[in-house]
């Protein structure tokens, strides 16, 4: 039986609070299963079951704002029809931004080439109750242009063996960032950072959160990235800012 | 024993959304429940416990920003530590703002006066995960120009018994009502309504709330208000909004 295949891209946000993280694993609530029980939902569940392909993992209680993923339905259905049917089933805490209709040869994580993520920080000595799942909470003061300084150190390509969690065995840890910024949110008394690159390795950008509040505090040289990176040593860059404070904001292909 | 008395009055903020309200109740995780256990905590335990004395109830997934509570310490300390280890000991869903040492008459419920509450309405074809548990969530076009009009009709002293919750048992249903506005939130999208009052029958605000979305959609005449305060029926003004975008403001008090 040769049925007729159609690719779906899909951009979705979710609150990540409630999640243990995008993939799905044994008898946790994931990202990846609530989207594919609603998918499968609406193909009236084949057999074998769809399955979604995710741009990539996020941990337990970070937070996307244009997470995007791929998919194959046995029939066609119109995109704008697809996202009410898919926002309808869905829980709350996940909403579809967009689906699009895509080649069969799209794929959803080898053609990301490019993501944003973005880490907030609130300060004040106790946390908004408000804002305890959607900020990393750091009491002590920050010198923002100090590690604006320190954040152009980590642009370029480089090896980030340093900047890895122990535990990740990926081919290599080289990768390339596009772009460091890091802001004083007046409005929200927030400091936002944002991060760019090809690729990011396992908490990756929580262990930069990290080094770089360390040198807002001035507790760690301003200048101090270029030895961690030549360092190739995970415990140069002592610890990890909680997962809580982190968004991805948006994978980019090259179609975009 | 005639122990020395200290009464505190402190002023909190909450994230309601995982609370089953302010009051205690059997079984239940309430707002209340664990601020006295934090303060019981504090005190070593006394026998009986310290109660707490708030200003009013507030309703499961109702948020406050400035709720007030008085309580009597069998010993004096300063204002700033009792701060410091009431929050060091509170989850993280509730936060003390200030912590103030009052006269033995001043009392949390009968010395208010004055209350305010704000509703958050979120628009759009689905509820933003993120405001999911934070606003109220009405997808219909709302003019907030009759809103504002309609709203002008609530103020001044009313019998409220078409916009009291059916169950409640008070004396009286009359109440003043000092200002009601409506205003879009263009950063945010969303529309914010503010009341403020000598205080508020049980569910009032989120009637009034229901029937001011009614008159901004053209579901409901502009000049309907007068008709059902007239009425005194609780059927006139039909729903309720939900408490989630619901917030306590403030409380005042003669001294403030």
């Amino acid at each position: 039986m040769n049925k007729e295949k159609s690719r779906y891209k899909i951009t979705f946000e979710y609150d990540g609070s409630n999640f243990a993280g995008m993939q799905v694993q044994p008898h946790q609530r994931t990202v990846e299963l609530v989207l594919t029980n609603a998918i499968n939902k609406i193909a009236k569940k084949p057999q074998p079951p769809i399955a979604l392909i995710a741009s990539g993992r996020t941990d337990a209680k970070v937070h996307a704002l244009g997470q995007v993923a791929h998919f194959d339905l046995p029939f066609s259905i119109k995109p704008e029809a697809l996202l009410k049917a898919l926002n309808s089933s869905l829980p709350l805490d996940v909403l579809i931004k967009s689906v699009e209709l895509v080649s069969p040869d799209f794929h959803a994580r080898y053609n990301a080439h490019h993501k944003r993520y973005r880490y907030r920080v609130s300060q004040g000595e106790f946390v908004d109750p408000f804002k305890r799942n959607y900020t990393g909470h750091f009491k002590y003061p920050l010198d923002v242009a100090r590690m604006q300084q320190a954040g152009r150190d980590l642009v370029g390509e480089h090896d980030f063996t340093s900047f890895v969690a122990s535990g990740s065995h990926v081919k290599s840890n080289v990768r390339t960032i596009y772009e460091v910024s890091v802001n004083r949110d007046e409005q929200r008394d927030e400091i936002v950072m944002e991060f760019s690159g090809s690729g990011f390795l396992y908490n990756q950008v929580r262990i930069m959160v990290a080094v770089l509040l360390e040198i807002g505090t001035g507790q760690r040289a301003v200048d101090d990235i270029p030895r961690i990176l030549a360092g190739k040593d995970r415990q140069l860059a002592r610890w990890t800012a909680p997962a809580n404070g982190l968004y991805l904001v948006s994978v980019d292909y090259d179609d975009d």
